[in-house]
């Protein structure tokens, strides 16, 4: 079975961008906000959004399920206050589990989470809940950076962030550390900010104690962990100057990078610094790079393909890669694919 | 002749350090600054301090000259407002010249500029036009983020950076894209800070004009580009998907990365990936990650042993890695060199 942990929801009904919109510009201009009621998205048009997109892919390049959470990009915490991103975070929560409920065997639950700037991420944590136990979902994108670009909120290791991992200890599920659309005209958001928001979190996390007073808490940092593989002699020893261990030890059960790296030697680099038992794979389809690449002639983000050709990974390597790492990361996954595929 | 063109005096006296602390407190504070004249550094100390480190290494490793530059996470453009920046820039350029006139033939100069946030970047053409026509120097480091760590200055190819590129044409010299000292606590300065920096200014460039408007501009993104190479894909993709040409038409004549990627796969990777042309060598010595690596026994930071054994450079790729790039990127290198050596 190959398992993709990395995918979102970017092909969503007309009408879901309608509502957010109208939202929006009701933030903006302090006019009523639009009402839930409104959203007018069928099954049938549901379906049409994956036929075409996500299922098609998942079809044509041999993966069996992906791990489904709404558009990173659209998480927009910065968007309004608490109560907005409460519900936004519930309509697009829901949708996810709508589309599960059409194609169960094909996708599997994560959620964003209700975060807005300078609001504890304990607030989160009725939603998390509910998305976990109520829909079934195995996991949460937790955005490092509510602000939508300006890096501005506590390192993850801060005490501001632990009432929600105690929670996500408590239900047995990780979390991907992902930033939503950037407001922020310096960075790009899929070009800059996600990478640098990747690049970000790891370095907080391997300085810091956050694993043992969490020693079951498990982070994947996607994109491949951002740009630290390439420098991973940088981070190495900047941590060994710090007294902690080696890059390998920190991440041993905490840490986790996903396979979302658009080409050969990428992949290739990744294989060879990052443990195989820290790697999952994933192609954050259909995503941050759409198109075919002129070169090699398949899509960019057809990241089976470098993984499968990837210098020096052993049969193993790759089963571990393309599901067995996957069963670990998320520990309610096995008996969710099980329960959905009945 | 073997030319390291990323360093720093980050060795400095420790009158600077005391000078340098008193002007910040008073800042903090709002006393009386520091008087300039109270700086005591003399000739001697100031061999001492470069004897036991920069030119020890260059004469270990087996590299000829060093492009040098003030400490860049001492440059704290966030710290006071312009005339504070303004004095301290005059004082570590001026220290920069002065090792030069002791270690000519080691040492090239490259400064950096009063900014400060907030500030238009054409209040910094003063002082590069002095350190370049008065003190000799062949080029500066530009910082994209004065504000020291919330990336929320314009982007660098919006127009009010472009009369620094102007002045920047005019005297034929490249500018270093730098950040400085991090004073977010969610960024750590050289681990995540400096490589966000470069990742963002390269994806800031690859979508604009600016080398339209300023065809012989030339820029240098330093730590190997950031998380560009390991990403090449991602950026290919998302600029074809723009209409852009590939990466290595856009950088030809006006980006170049250095090569401080302080592992063999990283800099195979940067060499497999991003055009001979546009990699400068560089050690960022005695830099950002100091010690040894107790798997290969060598400092982190030699990259010289990197570029050396990278797979499928040639030795003319190296002739240009090592010494013929720089005459391009810098040209007021060779004749400076030539100057200095008399």
């Amino acid at each position: 079975m190959i398992i993709d942990c990395h995918g979102h929801y970017t092909t969503e009904p007309k009408d879901l961008h309608r509502f957010r919109k109208e939202q929006t510009e009701a933030v903006k201009n302090k006019s009523p906000l639009p009402s839930k009621a409104s959203l007018k998205m069928s099954d049938d048009e549901i379906r049409e959004t994956v036929e075409g997109a996500q299922l098609k892919l998942q079809r044509e390049r041999g993966t069996d399920v992906t791990i489904f959470s709404p558009r990173a990009s659209g998480m927009g915490h910065h968007i309004g206050d608490e109560s907005v991103s409460l519900e936004w975070s519930q309509i697009c929560n829901d949708l996810i589990a709508r589309v599960i409920s059409l194609y169960p065997k094909n996708f599997i639950g994560v959620c964003q989470l209700p975060q807005s700037p300078g609001v504890p991420p304990k607030n989160s944590i009725a939603e998390l809940e509910r998305c976990i136990t109520k829909l079934g979902f195995v996991g949460c994108n937790l955005n490092p950076d509510p602000s939508g670009g300006y890096f501005n909120a506590p390192p993850l290791t801060d005490k501001w962030w632990y009432p929600i991992y105690e929670k996500l200890v408590e239900l047995d599920v990780p979390a991907m550390i992902h930033v939503s659309g950037c407001c922020n005209p310096a960075q790009h958001t899929t070009g800059s900010y996600y990478l640098n928001a990747d690049t970000m979190a790891f370095m907080q996390l391997i300085v810091s104690d956050l694993f043992k007073d969490f020693p079951t808490l498990k982070l994947i940092i996607p994109h491949g962990g951002g740009a630290v593989p390439f420098h991973w002699g940088r981070f190495r020893g900047i941590a060994l100057n710090s007294g902690r261990p080696e890059l390998d030890e920190i991440m041993k059960n905490n840490i986790f990078f996903d396979t979302c790296v658009y080409h050969q030697p990428g992949i290739d680099l990744l294989a060879k610094v990052v443990p195989t038992d820290n790697i999952l794979f994933a192609s954050e389809m259909v995503g941050a790079v759409k198109g075919i690449d002129p070169k090699s002639g398949h899509y960019f983000d057809d990241t089976k393909r470098y993984v499968e050709n990837a210098a020096g990974l052993s049969a193993a390597d790759k089963q571990k890669i393309f599901e067995g790492n996957a069963y670990r990361v998320y520990p309610r996954l096995k008996d969710t694919i099980a329960r959905q595929a009945r």
